[in-house]
This record gives C-alpha cells, sequence and structure tokens, in this order.
C-alpha cells in the first residue's frame, strides 16, 4: 500500500505493479480509455443499490439494538419484537402497496408530473423477470428494478424504525403494528412520492432532499410525536414536578446499534446518488461517504463537549444520539458540503439533541430513546442547511416542503393514532406498564436469570 | 434521489445530474454502448464472490450471537467457544480436503460427470498466482478461484454452524469439534460434490438447489438430528411426561443474531446466482435480494401471527425462528418466485417452525435453538417448492435427491457420533451439565458479574 | 450453483444459464474480448476503496464491543464512551491534518520522495469537486480521493482503537482523548508517510509492509505500551507477587467484536491492494481474502490447542485473541503466502499471544486487552514473517523499519504521556478506579439493572 509514491512518480498503478513483481509484467493487459459502456453501467448502479440495500437493511439491526439497550430490562423482549416485525411488515406492505404509490411512473391516481402530482398508482411492484437481456430491461440508463425496489424498501422500513423508539415501554404491540402498516403502505410512500417520485412538492416547490432528512426522518419523528402525545408519559416519568432519568439497560447494545448505525448510513447516503458507474458519479459517492462519516464525528464531538460543560459530565447516550443527530443533519445534501461544512452541519445537529432532550422532557413529551431530537429536529435542520451549501435549493422550497410534509404527515398520524385509541386502545394498563411489558403481553423475559437488583419502576 | 421522475421524463441520468447541476455539464462523459467487456465480466462476478463471501462469514458470528442468547447462562461461554473453533476448522479443513472433495473439476475419485460423479479429488486447494493475466486465469469466463474459494468456505461452515445449536448445554467440546472436522472436511463436501461439483444428483437426476436448502441446511439438520438422538436430551427437559422450557438467557443477543442471518442471506442467496457481469445477471441478483427478503419477512409475519392465534401471545423466539425459516425455504429457489410466491413460500416455512418445534418436544428431541424444524424442516420444504416456480425441477428429482442426501448425511453422521461416543464420550457427566458447561469444562463465565436470582436447572 | 460443471464442459457462464433457461437465450448478450477500460477500472477501485472502508470503519465497533466485553461491569460505559470518541476524533483530526501529513504527493515539509521524505506537507484534505469529469479527476489511473481518503481515514481511527483497550479501567477520559488527538493527527501520519507516503523507510530502504503490521499495529501498540508504562497496572492486579485475573464482563460481546474485527480485516488486507479493476488484481484481492481467514483461522486453532495443552482447559479469550493475532501476523503480507504458508503465519501469531500474555503479567505490565501481544508483538512477528513469501523483501529493510518506527512512536508517545501526567494527570484516584470509572468520571451504569453479585474490586 503505497498510493501517493506511485502517484507522485507519474506510474499508472499497473504498471508499478509490474515493477515491484517483474515476473508478472507480461501478463498485464493495458486498460483501454474511454468512458464506461452503458451496461456495465448498469451492472454497476445496481451492484450500489444492493450494497447499500443491505448496509440499509442492518440499520434494522442497528435500531432494534439502540431501543433495546435504552429501555429497561422489563420492555427488552418487546423492543425486540416490535423491530423485527415492523421491519417485516414493511417488507410486505411496501411490496403489495407502497412501492407504486411512491415511484407512479407518471401514472399518479390524482394528479401529473407536469401540473403536480399527489396520489401514486395502486398495484404490487413488480420485478424484471428471470434472466432479461439489455433490451428487455425496464430501464438500461438506470439500474434493475429489482435493486431499486430492494434499496427504497429499506428507506421505509427506516422510517418505521424510527416511531417504535419513542413510543416504547408503554404502547400495544398490536395497534403498534398497524400504525405501521398504515406508515409503511400509505403515509410514507404518498408523501415519498411528492419529491422521490416526482409530485408536487419535486415539480412545483422545487424541493431539494437528497436521502432524506424530510422525507424519511422527520417523517418517522412525526409519526413518532403524534404517537407520543396520544399515548402520553410513561408512568411516573414526570411526577411533583420532576423528571425521573429512566436509565436504559444496556449501554453496549446501544452503543453498538449507533455504529450500525453510522456504518448503514453510507448506504443510505451514498446510495442516494443513484448511480455510480461514472467517473463523476464515482467522485460523488465517495465524497457523500466522507461528508456523512464526518458529520457523525461532528455531532458526536459536539455533543461530547457540550455535556461536559454543561452537566459537568459526557453523557454517553448523548453522545450515541449526538453522532446519529450528525447523520440526520447531513442527510438532505451529503453531496455539496466540504468536509468542513459537512462536520459544522453535524456538530450543529449534535447541539441541538443536547438541548431538545431536556426540552421536550420540560413540555412532557416523553421520547424514550430521543427520536424526536434526533430524527424530526435534525431532519428539519438538515433540510434548511441545504441552503448552506447547494445553490439550486430555495428558501421557500425547503420551508414550504418541510411544513407540508410535517402537516400531512402529523395530522394524518394523529387521526390514526386517535382512531386506534378509540377502537382498540393503544396504551396498556397502569399494571401492565408497571410489571413490563415483557411479562405482562409477551411472557417472556429478555434476560431472565440477571438479578434485578436496582430496577426501577 | 429522484428516480422515477428522471424515468418518466425519459431522461438518463447522466444528462438530468447535468440538468441540476450545470456547471458539470461539460464534464459528462457519455457512456458507450454495448455488452460488458469480458474482462469486466469477470471483476465483477469476482466482486460478488466477495462481497457475497464476507457477508455469509458474518453469518458465523449471527449463530454465536443466535445461540449465546438462547442457551442458558452457565453454557454461554462454551457455546461461543464451539461458534468460533468450528469457524476456524471449517476454514482449515475446507482448504485441506474439501474444495477439492466438493469441486474435482471433473476429475473424480470415484465416477465421472457424464455417467455419475460419486466422490471427488483429493488434494489441497490451489489459488491463482499472484498477479494473473487474463491468459493466466483460472477461467476467465467464470471468476477468480479465489474469490470462489471464499464463498464456497463459508457455505461449509455454515453447515457446521448449524449443528452447534441443536447438541448445546450437554456436549462435550472436543468430540463436537471432531465432528465438525469430518463434517467439513468430507461430509458436506461429499455431498455437496454431488450437486455443485457436477456429480450424479446434478446430472442423472436433474436437482435444482439454487443456493442450498438442501446441501447447506437439510445437511446441518441431518447431523445435528443424529447427534441429538444419540446424546439425549438434556438434564430434565422432559420429565414426568412435561416439557420444561429453558429460556434463552438473552434475548437481544439472539435477535441481533437473526439480523446478522437475514442480512448474510443476501450474500448467500445472491452469490449463488455466480455471475454479475450482464445486464440479465444483475437483474436475477436484483430479484433474489428482494425474494430472500420477503421470504424472510413472510416467516416472521407468519410465526408472529400463528404463535398469536394458537398461545394467545407472541412468542420472539418464534418469530426469530420464523425468519430464518423463511429464508432457508427460499434458498433452494429464490430466483423464479414472485415477490407474492416468495413470500408465500417463506410464510409456509414460519408456519412449518411453529408446529415443529414442540413436536419435537414431544418426540423427545431436544433440540436447544430449533435448527432441526428451520433448517432441516424447511430445508426440506424449500426444495420441494423448487416445484412451484422452476418448470425444470422434477418431483423425482427433488424427491431423490432430498432422501439420498438425507440417508447419507444422517447414516454417516450416526457412524461417527457413536464412533465418538464410544471411543471419547461425547456426553458431560450429570454433574458437570447442572454446574454448566462453562465451570465445569472451560473455567471461565460469560457474565461473572450479573447476578443469577432465577437461574434454571 | 454449480461452477464446476459448468467449468468442466467447457461453457461459458452466460451460455450455461442460457441453457438452463431456454427462454431467455435470445436476451443474453455476448460479453466483448478486452481488458476493463480505464474509467472502468477507476469505478471499481473507488468501489474497493468504499467497500473496504466501511468495513474497516465497521472495525470500530468490533474493539468497542471487544474491550467492553473484556472490561468489568464498572467500566463499560466509559470504554464505549472512549471508543466512539476516538472514532469521531480520528474522523476530524486526519482531515484536518493527517491526510496531508500521511499523503504529502511529494510536498514534503522536510524530504524529497528522492532523498528521503520525512515529514509531509500540512493543510486540510480536499476532496474532488461535485461531478468531476475524467479529465478533472485527481489520478484517473488510481481512485477518487475521496474514496482514498475514506480508506486510509479507517486505518488511522484503528491505530487510536489499538490504544484503548490497554489503558482502559484506569485512564483518565480527557487526557486519553487528548493523546488520541495527538496520534491521529501526527503520530500515526507521520510514521505512515514513511512508507505509504513514499517517505524514507519506502524510498531507502525498501521497506514493505502490505496492509500495516507495522504501520498501524505495531504502532498503536507501541503507544499503548508507553502508556501503560506511565500508567501503571491496576489497583490490586499485582499483588503480592500474584496475578490477579479480572475476568471480562461479558464475554458474547467479546466474541462479537472479535466477528466483527475478523469481518473488517477483509477490508482492512483487501482493499491495501488499492486496485480491483484488472483481472490481476480482482486475482490479488481474492487471494488477500482467503489467506486473511485462514490466518485467523490459524491463529484461533493455535490458541486453542496451546491453552487445552498448557492450562488443560480451553481459554476462549486467548482463542479470540488468537484470531486476531493471526490477522495481525498476516497483515504486513497477505497477497504472497499459499494457503498454508498464511496459516502457519497466522498459527505463529495465535503462540505468540498465548505465551506473551502471561509474559507481561510477569513483567507487571497491565494490558486490559492483551492489545500489545496481539497489536505489537504480532505485528512485528508479520512484518518480518514477509521474509518468508516476498523475494523483494530485506532483512535489514523489514528490521530497521520495525525499530526506526517502533523507536519513534514510543519515545513521543512516552513524551506525550508524561507531559498530560504532569499538566493534568492521567489517572483516576484510587477511590474511582474501585468505584469504577462509570459511576465516578461518567455518573451514568452500562447494566444499571444487572445484579452485581460476584464483583471483582
Amino acid at each position: 500500500m503505497n498510493r501517493i509514491f506511485l502517484k507522485s512518480a507519474g506510474l499508472a498503478l499497473g504498471a508499478a505493479v509490474a515493477l515491484a513483481l517483474p515476473a508478472l509484467a507480461q501478463d498485464a493487459e493495458a486498460p483501454v480509455a474511454g468512458a464506461v459502456p452503458e451496461q456495465s453501467v448498469f451492472v454497476f448502479n445496481t451492484l450500489l443499490f444492493l450494497i447499500a440495500g443491505f448496509l440499509v437493511m442492518f440499520m434494522a439491526a442497528g435500531f432494534a439494538m439502540l431501543e433495546a439497550g435504552l429501555v429497561r430490562t422489563k420492555n427488552v423482549t418487546m423492543q425486540l419484537t416490535k423491530n423485527i416485525a415492523l421491519f417485516a411488515i414493511a417488507a410486505i406492505f411496501y411490496y403489495l402497496i407502497g412501492y407504486n404509490l411512491m415511484y407512479p411512473l407518471g401514472a399518479w391516481s390524482i394528479g401529473t408530473d407536469d401540473t403536480g402530482g399527489y396520489l401514486g398508482a395502486f398495484g404490487v411492484a413488480v420485478m424484471e423477470a428471470v434472466g432479461v437481456g439489455a433490451a428487455e430491461a425496464d430501464d438500461l440508463s438506470y439500474a434493475t428494478t429489482g435493486s431499486d425496489f430492494f434499496f427504497q424498501l429499506m428507506f421505509c422500513a427506516t422510517t418505521a424504525s424510527i416511531v417504535s423508539g419513542t413510543l416504547a415501554e408503554r404502547i400495544k404491540l398490536w395497534p403498534f403494528l398497524i400504525f405501521t402498516v398504515i406508515l409503511t403502505a400509505f403515509i410514507y410512500p404518498i408523501q415519498a412520492s411528492w419529491k422521490w417520485g416526482g409530485g408536487f412538492l419535486d415539480s412545483q416547490y422545487g424541493f431539494l432532499d437528497f436521502a432524506g432528512s424530510t422525507v424519511v426522518h422527520s417523517v418517522g419523528g412525526w409519526a413518532a410525536l403524534a404517537g407520543a402525545l396520544i399515548l402520553g408519559p410513561r408512568l411516573g416519568k414526570y411526577k411533583d414536578g420532576r423528571v425521573t432519568p429512566f436509565p436504559g439497560s444496556n449501554l453496549p447494545l446501544a452503543t453498538l446499534g449507533t455504529f450500525i448505525l453510522w456504518l448503514g448510513w453510507f448506504g443510505f447516503n451514498g446510495g442516494s446518488q443513484l448511480a455510480l458507474g461514472s467517473v463523476g458519479d464515482a467522485a460523488d459517492v465517495s465524497r457523500i461517504f466522507v461528508n456523512t462519516n464526518t458529520a457523525a464525528a461532528g455531532g458526536a464531538i459536539a455533543a461530547m463537549i457540550l455535556t461536559q460543560v454543561v452537566y459537568g459530565k459526557i453523557d454517553l447516550t448523548m453522545v450515541l444520539n449526538g453522532a446519529l443527530a450528525g447523520l440526520v443533519s447531513i442527510t438532505a445534501e451529503p453531496l455539496t458540503p466540504t468536509l468542513g461544512m459537512a462536520t459544522i452541519i453535524g456538530a450543529v445537529g449534535g447541539v441541538i439533541v443536547v438541548f431538545a432532550v431536556p426540552m421536550l422532557d420540560r413540555m412532557k413529551i416523553d421520547d424514550v430513546v430521543g427520536a424526536i431530537p434526533v430524527h424530526l429536529f435534525c431532519g428539519i435542520w438538515g433540510t434548511l442547511a441545504v441552503l448552506l451549501t447547494n445553490s439550486d435549493a430555495t428558501i421557500g422550497g425547503q420551508v414550504i416542503s418541510i411544513v407540508i410534509v410535517g402537516v400531512f404527515v402529523f395530522a394524518v398520524s394523529l387521526v390514526v393514532w386517535l382512531i386506534l385509541k378509540m377502537v382498540m386502545g393503544i396504551r396498556v394498563s397502569a399494571e401492565d406498564e408497571i410489571a413490563g411489558l415483557d411479562s405482562a403481553e409477551l411472557g417472556m423475559e429478555a434476560y431472565p436469570e440477571f438479578g434485578k437488583g436496582s430496577q426501577i419502576s
């Protein structure tokens, strides 16, 4: 490994290897000049989606670990159950309904690409046939439909993952799962179509949201906020005018979850370039990777320094959420910032989280894992921060889109939660909440053999 | 990220990016038409194996976490030790013996490709020389030997991982490791050669098993079943005609393991396309990814609904095993099903698991993690399910192959377990089993500082 | 999946697929002969860096889990905090200072490529502009600057991760973080420039270190050793002439961490080929993957057998460190060895660890996780082992480089630790150490609800 020496000596790498290993020189085949052939571009783009897709898929494990680590022992099995169930539900309902609602290919149920698309197409997703040739590919200038579906599905699932953390420790399982069906089949895809499906936010307002600070993260945050308001705080969280901390039961899991999310975000943002098969796209994806990484670092360090200054000691859970805040903040525009600007955008996200978490507590909005500060507040910040580095963004387009998406998702979520509350109830009984959802609803403890010396009610 | 708008507007992506960022337009280099060049195909295929291989490698961690989470605290260190040791053993013995037994390249010790290959070649695996040129590559129409070896090794290791879960909590360490040597050096490669090495199941029976519902999963399952029968159930598991549940000690680990396995399965099935470097192969790999994902989702949801209906509450461990059951079920044919069909195939797997786990208990076959239902029963189901969507499959070919592989692996495993039992004993003493294998055999606790208030004998 | 049958029948894979699926035959597009086009090579190389980079990034999670699992419960939150903080610090300071110090592109502050480069360039890293064309790429014969930065940053972060484990359970947080700044901004990049930046160890001594047995692992080890000497052992570790074992609190986490590191090492070594876009490079990367894997297996099995023989029982933590030792040992030359030789090189690493861990204890050097045996001793061994398989290596070049890097890193680290000790103190008070760093410095327990029945002082 000796990259720059080769570069400064003006040697092509192949030649340099040949020098280092003279016996092989005669085998070297000089690459031919010219652009990447069209079908190679297609394979590169597809491969980008597959790799980015499995990275984002793994974020489901990240959310599961983060949330399992931040809830109390008595609710861990439930939190794990919700996380694997919501991912499975997203997979099914995005296939049955969501994908074509989000990408109507111009066949809007309400509206058109030109005048503004509002409601996409209904129908199940259909992949390309087995072994298609170049002529039969759905879009040879893009990538396979299968890889696109795979990648987009994971964004839908991420949105659902965000909700589960906020509402932990007191919501019933089945109402949560039913809300997840509505969210992944309708709420997420419909609003996502407005931007990424070429709908009215894209065509009428020039809204820019590269990988989804608004379209994914704030949407999860709004849905979570609506649920938290209707559900109310956990018993004992706010009593006698004081906020009782309920410490997370397993911080290594929470840290692992954060690292997994950080890893997955390279797919989340990098894959959103939607193309890899040219010099420019390869450079852009690379740029996105480093900006994504440095924004997370900026958020973590900002939260670290700030908690040291404000509280006199570093708060690990704030550092974890600071890293995630940095990631959400850079998601709306991970391409155009310089490394320095990306670091600052992420750091601001970290600051937001440190101040927003206690602010929500003062408002008695009980967000178990801090998902609303991370995904909603930093999602809004990240969407506005596009204005700092991308001259194509307009204040009006960004603000209006934030508001429209927010009002739509919050209002619909509120209605759905209210209906669920009326029809079946969404909150467990006080007895069950005190006993813990694991024994009350599932009859299965997460750590049946570990003592519970200092369990907190 | 705005895929469909671009598509519906009929713009190539490069052009669209240029529109969005006009300053860059002059730099765009239009891709040239035509197929992927041969050496690019070779690199794409190799890259597929490397990526898929590291994903499947990570499944070893998935099995380790799944099993560590499902055994009792007192046996966790042992289960971890077995899992890392078996992976290391597989790496060595597949190299020394297994690879050429599995892929004799026509040089069968017994049989031929045409009349039926039965026993492959003996000899260590040899990679391509350093820095080979195109002319010296082992097979320019395929991929590098190194990447193929890497990918295939991980399948062999997976087979060994399956066995360790079933036999947990009472088998001695060294006999287990010796069995692993036999399994990875001989049993797995020999039967795998019959299909994937071009042996008699492939050439004479037209057996179809895309990624190994039979060749990998049922093989692990048969070997585990043979071991479980000889080893007998854990003390206290079946007494007085009742089944005593021994709850897993750490469900977050089990859930993490399941998510890691789910992730790894994209490599397992996707890599088994064996090619990526054309439009058709890229589309097929993509199709395999989405089918694999939806089958897992189908299995998880089926298990979730079924346990709710049958037992009145959702059983997380069943949901986890349901997801794995869906994955095993789709493995024999992840390409030809539609998304809907793949969901159903996976869901049937989930149903099988929910009914098979108590059935095994009624038969007093003690399978600690449910590996026999998941890998053996769903392996058989998945192999039969090929008939539903692939017209090249024949009932005879599938059934005969299931039977031949099953009889061979079960019989040989039974003999090996019996010999090990006679020669050195395979089961720890009752005292050691009650004390736990960690203190008795290893002298090292997994969680030395955590209380053991509710430890179950 | 049926690779060899196809090969032995002399069929190109595309044709074989067509045979299996006759309906698709007319769609197949035959690949054209010839080498990989130049811009495709560029994309392949970039993609290699991105994939390898995210794998190495995930090693940060591996180190965090390994260390969190090997420290006692009362110090787990601190260890997690250090691990995420050091990764974030590395990201920022490698960008601000390290990258150009390491890769001055010939613009040395002291020295030149020809006569020997000693101190690189100062300045922040700058990525390629958004959407560059082929003509504007920084180096079309290599890969994008962004992907190179991403990959190289992860090596710098790895070096810092190594240090945190050795010094666990008694070092103050902030002095550790300040040392991390010095290490990632200056110490690591300066010495790395001597080899990988084309400096004097490369140009004057012909030093060979493919992926960093010396440049990364021994550097982390030397810095850790200097810190351990100044910091002194943990209270109670060596008293009355005896070594008190302080068992790790969570072995599943330690095992997970090891598996994650094993996974990440495919990126670490494989990416260090620095190229993927030709037949030879694809074959070399593949060869590196299998050699890396088998060296880890060799190290794990050697440690397993040796602990069984020497201590009468297998020691899981030694097996884990044995695998890591194998990985470090093969890192200086993962390409040229055969599979058999790579296994042996790794196995020797495993042997070194089993003997070095108690040796350090006899010297009263307290290395909490065994990082000095694994990364320093096996880093030296691996660097010497290059001589066994690569005829371009010279004894003088290897030994002199090991010594120069060692003296530089150890001496500078010693000075930095001493200054930190004088200025702010680096060790917590005895009371805080006994109470645990989590409650004393952070006020946050890692597992607040788990009993602490057998906690060890």
